[in-house]
């Protein structure tokens, strides 16, 4: 079972992962990129969401402190720059919210949190602790869903600006931005991942690290799809898209 | 908002929360005590809350370890104790183990946690995450939900008796103990909380720490209900009841 695999091999086996578990094959997915949710719910994902773009720079943080040598440190630090910017109102952050914004959601409720979905929570907060408790190599193998990211982002920009009014390029320019970013990161932590991953052990935990982070985005799916695409019950305190209209009629 | 409450109104808030949001509310649990659940589903029931019953003697020794007076240890380390018992085989989690066995589940494949939802992963980590991170006093309140569990336990008990035939009084022993165990452990923490919290802010704390915890408890029947009673798509290497039965068959 656990045979040392050749550099590439092993990137076969982390690309197989993504083509299993990657949250692009996640029926939420398909219904946003379809143009099938309504604009509550498309608010329900972007507020979700939020927070686990507000806490990328954290877990990034976490892997910059674990890095003792300057050269990774220099690489992995603009993954920080990019999502926090330079100043006030640029970075992936800021993007974000101008999607948020866009989406009628007052700015102050969204960062508030107080809206969130408690399995988004736990999802994002298993993240952050993942980076902070495991090897220095799972914390980088977990970034690698980045792999399969352009993929995913152009059908959804492509399919949201083609199937609603209520979003445009700009609330949309989050994504552009990642085109550029995600390839150039990945890249960087696969490679890391090939030549540090040196044994059969080090290789099987790179691979479960990256099928953790594909659980980590599939739970906050699950969790948008079954509060607000297929309701059993209502989730205490979480957004309800109605009020939040309602508020911002008042 | 934040005013000072009386201990007795701060009592009062806190059982306020647990008729608003404590897991007995949750659909799953209605159809496991009503016994509309099959086989399959009381044992992913049985198999995911293998993992948080496994995690609660760590999360105690987590608020153990913070506990600077003697007093508050004695009596904290008796919970440890309940779960972990005097030597193999005995206290809570060798309780649980024979429910799974009772329910013809493998004890390894259980303990081995390969068949969780990451759903329950995070939910349940979450909560010994939140003990070892916010302060004492809410770690402590996190626990008061046992204020409410002695109502839930004679219902399951009961409603579990009468409707499977797959279980029995030996396989649900784990409750017997804990309707004695749980009112015991919240008296102590219902004191803690009302003589600690002092300051409006700290009584708000401590709400919302035994909100958070419903959300725990919440979260973790949301992810049985989807995956096993109204699932929308397969969960990947999750528990299949199926599958589970073919290999104990085998």
């Amino acid at each position: 079972m656990t045979t040392l695999l050749s550099p590439e091999e092993l990137e076969a086996r982390l690309r197989d992962v993504g083509r299993r578990r990657y949250h692009s094959l996640h029926p939420f997915h398909k219904l946003l990129h379809g143009g099938e949710l309504n604009f509550g719910q498309v608010q329900a994902w972007a507020l979700n969401r939020y927070f686990y773009q507000a806490m990328i720079p954290v877990k990034d943080s976490s892997i910059l402190a674990r890095m003792e040598e300057p050269e990774l440190r220099r690489a992995w630090r603009q993954r920080i720059i990019d999502h926090d910017g330079d100043r006030e109102g640029e970075g992936g952050i800021a993007r974000w919210l101008k999607l948020t914004d866009g989406l009628g959601l007052d700015r102050d409720y969204v960062t508030s949190l107080r809206g969130l979905l408690p399995a988004t929570r736990f999802a994002v907060e298993a993240y952050v602790h993942f980076v902070r408790d495991k090897s220095l190599l799972e914390a980088i193998a977990s970034s690698l869903t980045e792999m399969f990211s352009p993929g995913i982002i152009g059908e959804r920009v492509a399919g949201m600006l083609k199937n609603y009014d209520f979003v445009s390029k700009e609330t949309l320019a989050y994504f552009d931005k990642r085109l550029t970013e995600a390839p150039r990161d990945a890249d960087f932590a696969l490679d890391y991942v090939k030549r540090n991953a040196r044994t059969p052990e080090q290789q099987q935990a790179a691979i479960r690290a990256l099928e953790f982070k594909c659980d980590v985005l599939w739970v906050q799916l699950d969790a948008l799809y079954f509060a607000y695409v297929d309701p059993a019950m209502p989730y205490p305190g979480a957004f309800v898209p109605e009020a939040a209209r309602a508020r911002q009629e008042a």
